[in-house]
């Protein structure tokens, strides 16, 4: 299976996994959407929020885990620039969640 | 404009534009879906996951903020144990926030 | 027991309580220092530094509960501005310990 | 410089620095005992433990960066088993990050 090909980065472990958290998270925003338009009790819509924000961050997390796996230790083994500047931007994308 | 009668708590400062604001998070969710399924590069998507979960985070603070103003004032105002009790929930969902 | 004379505020449930654990933390960020002058294991310190920082929240959580039980909720029975501007202020500060 | 034979790992760019920063987080500590032993405004206590959190968010960033630069990639290019020990412990300290 050629991913360079098509584009594909080839690095997901479980793409099905995936999209089905993601499409569990897509019904997380919709149900929002009901519950602010029926003014449900706001304490219950944050309870949601939060289930939803952490739904995200662990798929975030896995899929960090895959690429570093796969892409970083790729490169690692390569050696050079590439290396330096794939765990560079792991790096940054590191930062931006533990500040998100 | 009684919510009481139908059950709605009548919080919400502008629902229209807190409803906008989670279809645009129900799109990114959508959008996060096309990018897994594409195999999209891993930083790519991080960054998207993150601007999902600030946004996130921004509706939650923008409800909680109208909570506190109008049910937890109200509660505040009329005193004794309903308004312990409200403050209780909002610290409890305010520390979940923080940890999520 | 007469805070405004002095300046005080009166908010806080269990002084010592506090104290003990804000020493406890001051302490932790010492033997971080004593860690990263060994060099010791990254992930050592990184557990560390998480531990830490968790403390810390729970700190945050329990002072800003204090000050809405005590503060928001004084100023709300009063009503008017007051009351506003302390909601106001702690959803501010709440906003922040979300980010952070 | 043999850090082996010491049992140091040698992989922290600007020791001096950090250790500057940790004193700084330390002081911050002491100053939140004073703070809390005063009892000072809540809101402003609030403010200094957010600017504690983040200051440690960055030392922890900076060390996770140092770990990764350093041990991750000498393990991937060495590969086997090792490589994927240290990505696996990256990759929990990670969540542990973002978690807290």
């Amino acid at each position: 299976m050629s991913h360079t090909a098509t584009g594909h980065h080839g690095y997901i472990s479980d793409k099905d996994e995936y999209l089905r958290r993601l499409r569990r998270i897509e019904g997380q925003a919709r149900g929002l959407q009901g519950m602010v338009s029926d003014e449900k009790y706001c304490i219950d819509i944050l309870t949601q929020v939060s289930a939803m924000t952490k739904a995200l961050e662990a798929v975030a997390l896995g899929l960090l885990n895959d690429h570093m796996t796969h892409c970083v230790l790729t490169a690692a083994q390569e050696g050079g620039e590439e290396a330096e500047e794939k765990l560079r931007e792991a790096s940054e994308a590191i930062a931006r969640l533990v500040r998100s």
